[in-house]
Parts: structure tokens; sequence; C-alpha cells
């Protein structure tokens, strides 16, 4: 299996809603370092897992929707925790909805799965991975 | 499937058995920065993977088990070698054993594979990996 | 010269005021690794530039003042902008107004200088640098 | 499942054939940052995934045919593009076959999958995984 | 003294003249990460070194001038070995240009000055550091 | 200032001798990762601060006299605690006298100042600086 991994960031604010955050209910901040990591078994006829270019942009154009804001005002998570867990799926549903759009060229629809890592500090970091 | 991995470092002496260690059969030490990776298919009611504060304070739990000791006086591992892969191995099953106890909560109890990865310098690392 | 560095991080919420800033108007956040560099040109009778023990809960005592907050609430930071390397400083005087109280021990009285340097990202970072 | 990791590092020239690539159609260059990862699920009698040490010789051993080299000189590499995800390949072939030749020594038999990584950059990395 | 770093990164292909360089006497590349940090006193009226995007856009320029090239085809470095600590004080040169120029906007003019890092691979890295 | 930087790394056991450092007065161990930066004004005539196999392998046998040892039996070290700042002036020493001997050719005659960090985890490190 190939893999191709791409990383870029986003800083946002937001706040927690359960007991079980403690103080991080209250309204606070994180840099998020974002890999992505696409995959297929078989490179393409440049040699290829997915033009880099693309990959990069298009994570750039998901990222832009979220960094510089508060996730406590996106409609879309009321209700949720915009954990760093929560927020790798949200960054892999995205980008799947962005490969199936085909912004990734004929090369995305030949990706098999990616991973979403979010890096929260130097001591902590969350990811999603799944088919696509 | 969905990842969270928290860092923590232990720091330790050790010797080795075997010729196939060579110089490394003296008496030396190591720094092992570990991280360890918890999985699970889906989210908490909280839209977490485990509570990240539970999941640091029992790491350092474990690792304060070795942390400023010398390996060679465990009785425990007796004719074993602590290598980086072996402690990795032994971080992993006491982690396992905390997670049983219930010491990561009841979303410990969900987790289903984990990744204990010990660095053991700039160029070299090793992990253990398993089902819960 | 020698010098002695700990690394700790805080998650901070803020906004800024001014049209250099262009989105980063809105309120967003960013995790700050936080590196302190303490600095003497002799070592203590133990060999030391400080103790490492007092040094790390002393910066994490100064953080966490900062951490989960949402810095434009702070009064003390009305009217400026809570920039990357305006934070290093503030970071700077806390702890150098701790060491002059003593919570370094005997030994911190020794520092001549410090460094303070913040990493808002994997692609930029700001300091303050200063005597003591 | 065991692992163990080493890093190594080439310094390469090349250029690329196709549209695709834009100005990287040029000539130019890359440092690859090289992880290769070893697999197995037992440890062997001495506790060790592999020989560390055969493992980075053997390591710097493939990674000497490549680096100080202008890739697109190598006959081997005619009519493909030398991407990262490629030259990824190329070294995973490399050292199984190594590694079939004993070069590892007995503990190498005992591999049961590999995965090699190529940092082309701070923001890059590609990776090919396969089972020995 | 305040400072604030950005990194960029350029891939370029070169070769060395001398028999110091030995097998770096021959065609190869590298990828050189380029951190940057600017230095003052004080900071401006909105808390800032500089403006970091004009900061990291005027990097951004100055290194598209060699990334994806062949440093021995580029006429100002005939004669010269373009080595790491070499592209540093190129990279410096550039950018104190560009801050004369005003490219780095009001701010870049009391910038007193400015450190240039190029990292050649995980453990190697050289540096120009010079007033402004 | 022209500088260039060269890590390799040395693990050790050792104790240390002082109320001051509580459990760690116990035999415990530490991976050093070392970085050395040496410094000049100019460049020499190949366009280098330092011939860079030349100051690899010097450090590689300043660091071979204590990599797999016990510090706590170094003569040399008896009634001195060898903290992570202590043992970056040893090696900064060590270097030193390595230079005055000519092991890092004409070069090294140049060479103003150096400074030695070691990391003895992701988040300590010590350094000693000096004139050489």
């Amino acid at each position: 299996m190939f893999s191709l991994t791409v990383r870029d960031h986003m800083m946002i604010a937001h706040s927690f809603n359960s007991e079980t955050f403690g103080p991080a209910q209250k309204l606070h901040g994180a840099t998020y370092v974002v890999d992505v990591t696409f995959k297929r078994p078989e490179l393409d006829q440049d040699d290829l897992v997915v033009d880099i270019g693309l990959a990069s942009d298009t994570l750039k154009t998901v990222l832009a929707e979220f960094t510089l804001t508060n996730l406590d005002e996106a409609v879309e998570f009321r209700g949720r925790n915009t954990t760093t867990e929560f927020m790798a799926k949200v960054v892999f549903d995205r980008l799947s909805h962005a490969i199936r759009e085909g912004q990734l060229g004929e090369g995305g629809r030949h990706l098999t799965a990616m991973t979403v890592t979010l890096h929260e500090s130097h001591i902590a970091w969350a990811s999603y991975e799944g088919a696509l």
C-alpha cells in the first residue's frame, strides 16, 4: 500500500459542554496541525498517489472554513463537542466529499483510504481513519 | 476508526544479556519518549475517544513504576532483555490492565485497540500494538 | 554561558484589533507550545543551572493563569493585541517576577538571562529574550 | 504486533516527466529523511524485533546507492518518475531483497511486514508498506 | 529583544567544486527547510515584530527564485559552492534587500537583526545571522 | 556570523548526589540527543564553516567515550553531578580540545565560538556556549 501525507494547520476557538471537560468548558482555543494521509494500492501513470498540489490546495480550502473562527458559532456543530477527534472526522468528511467531487483530479478517484490527524499540542493528537 | 494519542517519557538505566548487544551489554541508560494511541470505532456521548486527563494520568502512573530506576533490578524482568520493543509491550500490558480495572473510566471500556511507541533517540523507536 | 530549557503549553482564545490582522480580527484561538530558557555563566554547587522541578512547576503555574481562557477578557490586556510575541513578553515578565520572589529557589537568583519562545504552529514562533 | 523503526537520509537530484509536475519537470533535488519500520508478531530470544545495528547498516547500504546522485541517470528508473512514493517502494524492494539474502541475520527472516517512509519536507512525506 | 520566526522550504539540485566535498562533487540535491527569525527591541503599535503575512509572502518570493532549480546554472553563484551556510547568507541578503525595499511594510524598517537557518536533514543545519 | 550544526546522540546511566535531585539520586539513565553548533564570521575558500564530515566524525568520537557507559564510574566526574548542563560543558571541552589538536582540519582553527546542546527529553534540554 502506498500513501502520501501533506501537512497544514488551522487556529480556532471553542468550548466544550459536559462536566467531563472541567475547565475546558470555558471558551479557549487551539492550533491544530493537520496531517492528511492518502492511500492507494498502486501508483498512477505518473508514479503518484495523488497530485500533491491538488491535495495541498484542497486541504487548505477545507481548513479555511474553520481557521480563525469560533467553532461554537458553527450551526452544524450545535450540540456536539468539537474535540480534536471529532474535528479529525469533520476534516475527513469534507475531504471525502471533495474527492468524490473530483477536486483531487482523476487520481483522487483511485484513493482507497485516508487518515486525518490533528495535533493539538506537542503531547496530544487525534486521528480519524476510514475507507474512501 | 478514531484514535487519541498522548505523550510522556521515562528515564531508565539497564544492560543487556547476549553477545548480539555488543557494548550495550554494559550498564547504560535511555530516555524513552512514550506515545500511547487509544483506538475505538465510535466516539462517546461527549465526542471523545477517551478522557484525555485520565489517559495522561494513567500513563504517568504506569511510567512512574520505571522512571528513575535501574531496570536490571526489576525481579519481573529477570532473564529478559529490557529492549525498547520489550518495554513497549510492558507499558502496553500495564495500560491494558489499568483499562480493565476502569482507570480510564467508562470510556476506556469501549477502546478496541492500543499502540505504545517508545522513542529511544531521534533515529530509533519501537512499538507494540494490540487489541484490547 | 550555560542554559536549561523546559517546555510546556497553553491553549487560549483571542482576537486582534487592527486591520493589519485581516481575518484574525475575529475570535479564534491557539495552542502555544512554550519553551523557557534559563541562563547563567556558572553552574551551582549541584552542577545545575536551576532546579528543573521548580522551573517546570513555576512555568506551569504561570501558564495556568492563561490556559483554557479567552485572553480578550483579561483586563490587563485591554487595548493590546495578545500576539505571540506579546504573550512571550507576558510570560517572561511573570517568570521574572516569580524568580525575584524566590520561586526558583536560591539558584534562581543567579540566573542572568531568560528567553521565552511561544510556538503557534509548525511554521511560526516568537520569542522575548532579556536580562534578569 | 511489534515494530522497530530506524531513521537515515539521502540527498538526491532528479526531474519529472509529465505536465502534472509543472515546474518540477526541471532538474531539482530533495533530501529524503527515511524511516523504515520492521514488524513481526513475536520478539526473538534476545527480546528484539531485529538487530538494530544490522538494520541501520543495511539501510545505510541501500541508501548509499542513491545518495549524492542524480536519479535521472539511473538506467533502472528510465521512463519512471522518481517521486517520493516511488522511491519509498524502491527502498522497500531493496530492503526486502537484503532481508531475503540474510543481511538482517536470522531475526530478519521472521519479519512479516515493513513500512518505508520518505519525508521530503516538513509538510510532505510518502510511504510504501507491504508484507515480507 | 523580541523575535518572530517563519518557516518555509525549497528543493534544489547542485554540485560542489573541491576535493573537500568527496562524493558531493557529483550532482545531487537537497530540501532546505528555511527558518527566518526577525528581531527588534520593541513591538510596533499593533504589538507585532512584523506583519507575519508579509514576512511569509516575502520569504516565499525569495525562495521561489531557487526552488525547483539547479543552483549550478545560476550565473550569480559561478565559482562558489552553494553549501547550506552559503545559501543561508544568500537568503539573508535577498531578504535584507526586500526589507530595505519596504516589502515587509513600515514594521520591517524597525527590524534590527535577522537569522536565516537552512535545515538540510534531520542531523544538519546552518545559519547566517546579521544586523539589518 | 555563520554557523553549522550537526546532531548525534549518546545513551548513558548515572545517578545524582544531593537531596535537590529527589528520586533522581537513584541510578537511572538518559538518551542525550546532542547538537553542536560551530561558528565563525566568514566562510572558508570552499564556502564552508567547517568540513561537515570531520565535524560529525569528531563529535561521534567524543560521544563514544560516554555512550553505553555508567557515568558514575568515570573517575574524572567523581564528586560532580553529571547533569545535562554539566555534560554539555564536558562535550564542549572535549570538542574544543579536538579542534585545537586540528581534528576539524585547517577550517577548525578559524572557528570563533561553539554551542553544545543536550536534549534529555521532548520537554527539557541544556546548553553550554563559549568562545573558542
